[in-house]
């Protein structure tokens, strides 16, 4: 049994490189007037919607390890599995955004969510399973809506880019909107087990 | 209730690259005399101008959550808001820097302060708010003159952009010394509470 | 005699950097096509392997040094030793990936995975002699049959890219592989000390 | 009064990003073969040398704050003004290595490493400062040859920059070799207090 603080630091420190190194791709453009900011409009809407996204699995992260009391091997690797697909999150909103939202960045872009969100999965069923039946985490995900509801939303984005790049948007859209909404599952869990 | 570290952790990656990222946008020159340097002067004094910013975020952001308890749902988001603002600052300040301060590039970076300073205040209220009638930083910040007299500043700064992108500058420099100003409300306060 | 929490926190600082720079090799394609993504496969490829080794050492730090009580000036040093080599792991798969694994390049990265896995040995050493007979390391280590074989394995790989880059490239994920089964001996140790 | 562990935290964020973000002044050349590298060697002698110097910082940084017991709003500023010096090394580093050792660049690299040591020495004394007669700091430095000499040496390397970078190359590797050396009085101070 080890200690969970490292992960969390070495997560921590992997997702605030991720989330600031996708502004690198907001290229300072020659030009100093407002008109040379307008080419940078998709790459910028791109970007936020990327922010919202590692936003998101970060603060669902800290819920998850919040009731997690320890982490074994196969949990390290797991949470390595997330990041790697997260690593690749600033490439897919780059390409994305730079060539205004071709069938096949969104596709792709899509697929990075998805990929994202089984790795994510994967690490919760680990956690869950590590600390037994009375895992905390198990019984505030009990139903677990949102974590089922996504990935279809996701495949149906994915398959969408080919008839049209704007309902895959729509969904990406709306898949980030049912997270933000407040979820206090896990809080309200951690405050039952008075943890 | 959830504890506050990897808040802090977080924040600290975050603004850490932001800070360090910067400095990228001073480019290498392809020359090697002093005269080379020259065309970065711009770049540099709004690099020196920006560090100094979020290195006074940094500091009023270590000194409030050393009067945090806990931390909710919420609070996670606002911050999030928070580093999103700040997250664009190395872009406004390549693109000032760049086009040797154009009446736009001014104007944008007034607006990224503005919007961080709103976001920080959003931050603060739920902080003063989750922690009820006694928070440490209720009273610490009573009256919060500094808070108050910023986005004035940055707000008649953002309208003189498109006068003279002087008067804009000396007011942002304001702002900035306003705040480099040793300012013990929060030391103090904690050490009369004996935290 | 210091606290080791902040070389923990140093390496995973850098680290963290290290592996999410890697993906800034992928640059963003100019056309928007999935033809266009083509020329970045042999950088893609790279990239993973990369990822797993790097992976692979961030793991194997975090089990060594949970045995550490403590660290010395020369542990802080040998560590610093294993990051410089490490932060040229960014470099060298960029080179191989960029130059389609060209017979310098794959020569190259085996250098630099050698140089690494010495730096690590050092460390390692020096943190089993700072804690005397009893080091739990020392214990979990009895046999390190894949510390032994992985140099070697390194030397074959880095001689043979002269005359196949093939064989230097199965001798180097057949590295990876080894350390990735998983290898519960420290995670063993700690748990009969009852640390 | 306020506990040191944001400080230490932030400081290892920023000085691991500086010590990675230099590497990316080694540009991974076009062709594929060791002609192509030969380009790199100059900014590779100076990364390695701006490698050593930070990690030297890092270092000293390390044991100094093991020292302190508790950082003031005084010492967050020094420890920020520290970090500006610092955060330009990547840049002179680079401009250096790209112009091989022009006088100006190597001037000017001098000058940020003055700037770095006058910024460490007010850092340092603040912290002597804010503890008190019985500082453990001020006792383990109470000869402080190292850094009084430092300084010294590097106004003759800044000097000599415009009669022969090689005087100059020469000191600022001698002063790297000096802070090589093991030096055991913190280490030794931290012991006898038995803190």
């Amino acid at each position: 049994m080890m200690t969970k603080g490292r992960l969390e630091a070495f997560t921590d420190g992997v997702l605030a490189i991720i989330i600031t190194i996708m502004v690198l791709e907001l290229k300072v453009p020659h030009g100093g007037s407002f008109e040379d900011l307008k080419s940078l409009l998709p790459i910028f809407l791109s970007y936020v919607l990327s922010f919202i996204y590692l936003a998101i699995y970060w603060n669902n992260h800290h819920h998850m390890m919040q009731t997690a009391k320890h982490v074994t091997g196969n949990i390290l690797w797991a949470n390595m599995h997330l990041l790697f697909w997260l690593s690749l999150v600033p490439f897919v909103t780059g390409w994305m955004g730079e060539n205004h939202f071709t069938s096949a960045s969104v596709f792709l872009y899509g697929i990075i969510l998805l990929g994202s969100a089984i790795a994510y999965f994967i690490l919760q069923n680990l956690i869950i399973k590590s600390h037994g039946e009375d895992s905390i985490l198990k019984k505030a995900l009990e139903k677990d809506l949102k974590g089922k509801i996504s990935p279809v939303l996701y495949l149906l984005g994915i398959s969408a880019s080919f008839i049209s790049v704007w309902i895959s948007g729509v969904l990406y859209i709306l898949v980030a909107i049912i997270w933000l909404i407040p979820d206090r599952r896990i809080e309200r869990a951690l405050k039952n087990q008075k943890v």
